[in-house]
């Protein structure tokens, strides 16, 4: 392999900006061998895909549910999103929500406005939502605006940001009341679900959304997310709208074989929780050392803020998500854990931090 | 392996209905195993799929090319169609088109109408072309029509006829003409590029097109097309509608190996030889035993009109796709060789045939 | 005025090739003048629209119904359309239906495909469209294909043929049993109902259909067209779907004085009548004379077949609509009669072709 | 007329409120009057339009223009943008912008985000569209965002003010080095024309942007608006996305004879200035009074802050658009002048601010 020789000449640069820098886990590779020459059914009705739906209707102990599994986050936000609103309905999203800021406006391409709320790290408030569908409802000079149908969030957020089961009550409340729909985007959702301070379960996500998704290409998977849909209007005709968007796969037990075999035995949590692990180890080193953090920091996601000489110094070895300039000597950036990320590496790290920060 | 222990028990039908049946070549989930742990950058930008672009520039021996990977067959269509037109252009196609008969109108879901013409063996011709062209150009009544903007051909075609060089020259001549697109649906292509009949190359496409794609999910890939763009306006912008869509993978890679595997040693011709060189040995049976085929046969796929009685007989073994009833005794199915398809379960098939008809 | 001024020089043509040829009935002007200062509510809420609603609501003897007024037959077909369909659904219609004819892709524009029936004499069957939902719900085969959501018929239809009452209650069954919604296009709608041969009322249509409009441009009306909807969920957010295609006008009372002339004293029936009396006698004319029709004719369009050189020589002074080149020497015309025709007009013309066909 | 008899028995309300409470200019339909029995061709070909179309190719002293006429804002919008825009290009509007407030999602219902940028009284700056374009082209972060295609202003703004000559040939010129299209909505453009404050002419605005609108709608027309396009990739086809959207009228003559009056004398441009004299009236009794206006104000709206017992006082005789709870004792509100307004309901109006004030 050319890669490897490659390696024995350079030191590869070691990734830590982003969630999806690996393949998948190897099991799913040895299942998708085991499994290769076995004839099925395409279009998810093959037996891998339901034994995955199986496994995924027993980890939220719900029955009553369709489970749709998709390639990626996008092409999910925007099927669900068509399969939920008429067309004068608009989505309500935190204003950093990832299909406001980094989908190319594939919402707005299938014919949706985003009705956009400001964030507070990352999240959205119960109160917000209450506070627009309240002057849309009752301000005459609304009536040409879009009418919010829906309310969009990602747990964990764009910034790694938890909601807690009161506040996930609170909206879904608020959706009841304005015969809104609510989902969440749970592109990250293994690595919230693990999390010291999470108190919400997939059961209560079933319980208190009309539509959520369970990422696997962050957490696992080489590709694929899994749609759980408990509202009966999503339900209707969802399939044909996956078919309708380009999302259905030909040879389904590509998207199966990688759930049956993240949840047969709670592969997906055990994943979740190296990555997690990894990220609180490297955030007691952050407190240790006075670096502030923008955000509170339980998943696998940190933002701390570097002093610019250390940062220039790490990045010779590694690699960051450079955010933003805080002031003229500090940078936010984003450092990811993953289910792939080494201990290794995330010691090699810390050892380099301290170093540096002791200078 | 629970499905090997159920393999022991009952005899697993084998699958001849379509060409998606099981998973993957060998080498491609090798390769996945191989680089699994390597780092790289999202969406496309790894070394995997730059390497099969290129690849596939020394295949079509053109380097003004853009080459991008896609996930299935409906999804590059609509991508490739929302990239070529302006929103009053339709798209004209055979009206056994896949665009047209099993795709969720998943054309007209991007705004676009299709111009159908009536198909021979799955083909439409120049002449019909040009006439429809004409009668919108000449045609004042046909000011509120949609104006035709691009041309769609699957090659080979949904029931696995050909188009001739001197056919897709005269298209491309037309098109030329009345300033709209050529695009080829590549779904089955290699399983054409190989066909006795055939005297189109790679390099002819990419000259006579504006547009096409090399079908990955049909010929050794778990999913995957590989889309060639010639044209600079279907160029500009191309990559904003693949991720606006969603059809951008995250982990471009698990696209990228795939075709760089399919495409290092010509993997992907031998696949489809090994296609062919089955349907064609099917194929002098039915000959021999003088069974009809609906359509001439060149690839992959088989249309024979077989008697109700030798299908029922055969139905307790083998799985067809069965298209339409002939007459009272007759039924006209459709066979398909892969990639995957055992030499061992054909010759089966064979001698279950001679055995039947010879009764 | 120079156009005045121009006819005393030459012979200007009269026009017979369709039914927008002139402005709008003289009272509508009037109403415009006399209520032209007083200060109104915008967007439909002015006392004109109301009243114009209250009027439509007495003509169908239906409370219950919501009446909203557009500009143009397309607006109003893409309109209702977008208010009634899931994005997988798709419209049953004639092939010869003006959606699919004449609107320039207008359905597709906003996302739904068209299923086409072959008409007969511009009419489709309760049979064909079990037909197609049989298939559709059926066969596995089927399962890519588009959903039927909704049968479209124009009543009069494209050739001027007429539904009976009877054929209404069955396409009504089959949408019923199959949660289709049922829409008919009036553009011509009062030359339908004041036919001989019409046994259909507006109460009828109400009972019969989820949705339906009433067609003022082409009898009397400036332009306009008054959208009756009986179905609850197509009346959810209609407002906002109008505004949002660009349907709503800021002078809603534009519309409802229209609306409110035509049909406070069932003017809009005798304008209807005015122009279906005068077809009727030229039809007669074309029977005594053996001149054949295509279509059933008991509306304002006639569709005779006349000798080319009959053709010719009326082209002198007359513009008919050519449709067809029936044989070597005949051609097939439409020939269309308004609320403006003048009687004076259509005399001369049957007296012309009295003395063409005795020549 | 019962609304005569009513008149009578109680003081009818005057309406400031907006700027669409009459009818039309009486010549309008003097001249609908005259024509409407000569028939002609439909869809926007007879000869109304083409005169109409003449003398604004006069007016803007420009030859090599198209000119459409639509019938309202929103359906302009739309259809200009859908003729402007590949579908992963966004409009930059500033965030108080019509097609962002106002038009219930029109232009993302035909796929296309917007690109917000914080106004300052109503309107933006070159500086900020090439910020935000530097941002999109340089940072690979942005490359999931939408690609800014066009900028979008209206001119008078929706709070009254004035783009300069100075600040158009800056927005211009950034447009083009980005390759971005420059819209200007002008449903108010007469009124802006004729400000004192004004230095842009008719042949300025079609020199300086791809394509411009000229409001009919709020200045002397029942309903309409004058599209001209100067860029050529605008002109492809502009006709059959205009019949596409529903916009295209059956009686052209409709519109065409409304724009024909308006600019055979100037009529326009009269009527703008009479409610731009009004306006200024009005305005100096703001100013002597002491009551701030919130906008610099040269056209036909003002936005008074007016103490609330004032305002409660005059909202017994006026209507007026109340915008903002400016504090505890004071409410912005807005009062337009139309080319309907009576001088007498002005004068009124003034007098009783006095009385109030001095009250």
């Amino acid at each position: 392999m050319i890669y490897f020789f490659i390696d024995r000449w350079r030191i590869r640069m070691v990734h830590f900006d982003n969630d999806y820098t690996e393949g998948a886990h190897e099991k799913i590779f040895e299942r998708f061998i085991e499994t290769n020459m076995i004839q099925t059914a395409g279009y998810g009705f093959d037996e891998y895909s339901n034994k995955a739906r199986d496994y995924i209707k027993q980890a939220t102990k719900t029955e009553n549910i369709d489970v749709h599994f998709l390639s990626g986050g996008t092409q999910t936000n925007l099927i669900v999103i068509a399969a939920s609103l008429r067309p004068y309905e608009g989505v309500i999203t935190a204003d950093s929500g990832h299909i406001q800021t980094l989908e190319t406006g594939a919402i707005e391409a299938i014919g949706h406005k985003l009705l956009l709320l400001p964030n507070k790290d990352g999240k959205i408030t119960a109160t917000q939502v209450q506070k627009l569908c309240e002057d849309y409802w009752n301000n005459k000079a609304k009536m040409h605006q879009v009418q919010p149908g829906m309310v969009y969030l990602s747990n964990p957020t764009e910034t790694g940001t938890l909601y807690s089961k009161n506040e996930l009550i609170h909206l879904s409340k608020i959706c009841k009341e304005y015969e809104m729909k609510l989902f969440v985007d749970g592109a990250r959702l293994g690595y919230g679900l693990v999390a010291e301070k999470n108190d919400l379960t997939l059961q209560d996500l079933t319980r208190l959304t009309d539509v959520y998704y369970i990422g696997g290409t962050k957490i696992g998977a080489l590709f694929g997310e899994a749609v759980v849909v408990t509202n009966n209007e999503i339900k209707r005709g969802f399939r044909s709208i996956v078919k309708q968007k380009g999302g259905l796969l030909a040879k389904g037990r590509a998207l199966g074989i990688q759930f049956e075999v993240l949840f047969e035995n709670d592969l997906y949590f055990e994943l979740s929780k190296h990555a997690v692990n990894l990220a609180m180890k490297l955030k007691n080193t952050f407190e240790e050392l006075g670096i502030p953090l923008k955000y509170e920091a339980y998943t696998n996601q940190l933002f701390p803020i570097l002093p610019n000489k250390t940062l220039k110094n790490l990045q010779e070895k590694y690699i960051f998500l450079e955010m933003n300039q805080e002031d003229a000597d500090h940078t936010l950036v984003r450092i990811c854990m993953t289910w792939a990320t080494k201990e290794e590496n995330v010691n090699a790290l810390i050892s380099d931090i301290y170093k540096l920060m002791k200078e």
